[in-house]
């Protein structure tokens, strides 16, 4: 299951190369990874709801082809891994005019309780996640 | 009494004009805002820890000259008024080469309590800010 | 001639009060701002596409009542004066939910020539933001 | 080489969870690559005074450690690998009351000409590069 947001790069995302920030990218995959969430859940978009959190550990980011305002594209997330503790997400940003990747990306998060020590996704969580990383 | 934090542009700080963006200087006012607040109160430059919300109700900024990046400069914060409820800082941001007024803001809080609603300045906190007012 | 733009709070608006944080409101009006340009010119909305600048001179937020994550929000812009040398534009933000004002504002922008000298509007430029500030 | 820059988590890094957003660990990491560049080429920090281009292709960042406001903390940069047509950085940041590593992170940038296709780097701009990641 892939969730797409449809995106524009706005003039705040530029630096005085004439390109995006690189952290636009990152901006960009948590606007399609919340939709995802907000999809998959009653309410799973609000982190702040969550009885555990869901922090992220690791973050990666590939720039393929430069965004430059004001570009439109499709922002895209899915889950592509769910470990006991740990939920992994797949990004691709293309851009609208020639369907070009211009960013791909992964971020994992890990479930921690409220003393913020690592635990074992809650099942009912879990199983939601692995049913949207097979379909 | 004014406090000022030696700053530098920063290239997130930049959009594709070459300029800084305008909201960069609302970053530089803030930096320069908690700086007097940890000088005036034991902890005060965290918002978290008081019992009490000081949430902006009221923001202006004045672009007078372009910063651009890696400009260095001096951003300087001051108390300039103290009301029931409020506390209105004010802002200048000084380029170092020249001693250039880049910027120049004005921001103006409120005490908010618990329901959200505004409420009076703590006495010992307001003491403090119209000591700092003065001077 | 009011342009709307249909946003939602994302969570990297956020600050750790649990509201968006202040400089938020101005990426929104920016982006409202920047949607009535792309309608008024064609390729307007590109600011390095024009043969001079517009930066901001001035801008002003007021925040009446707190947007927090999740919540989608209008944030309209509309040109409100025009000067020789200047434009301001209206900006308000209402949430979804109940139509209540959460955010104001107000940018003022300077035309400037190469060298960085304020210059008059162009007059084709004027004219088509003078109607739009008339209906 | 290692270069140090002594930073502050800001209340603008912060999100609703109370802790940095993912972004601001990016924006640590470009202001202790920026230092390094500034004390290894004469102006080297910036990058609009070069005649290449550097865009980032790949970064990605580990969140060992939660920082959250006001923690103070030293974010180090290195020149960890220089390639034919790319320079690989190196990063930590380490929270200044325990030493406690909170962030590590990787950056590869590449080498563009005017037409956007990558080039070799500049010989003279390599060897600077080489000699750092050798000390």
């Amino acid at each position: 299951m892939i969730h797409t947001e449809d995106l524009r790069v706005n003039w705040i995302d530029t630096d005085a190369s004439g390109r995006i920030h690189y952290t636009a990218a990152l901006r960009y995959f948590e606007v399609a990874e919340h939709g995802l969430m907000r999809k998959l859940f009653d309410g799973g978009g609000d982190p702040s709801s969550r009885s555990f959190g869901l922090p992220r550990v690791h973050v990666e980011a590939d720039y393929a082809a430069a965004l430059t305002y004001p570009d439109e594209f499709a922002c895209s997330a899915r889950v592509t891994a769910v470990g006991r503790t740990s939920v992994t997400y797949g990004f691709e940003a293309r851009r609208r005019s020639n369907g070009e990747v211009c960013l791909t990306g992964k971020i994992v998060a890990v479930a921690v309780g409220p003393d913020g020590a690592s635990m074992p996704l809650p099942p009912e969580f879990r199983d939601v996640l692995e049913r949207a990383s097979e379909v």
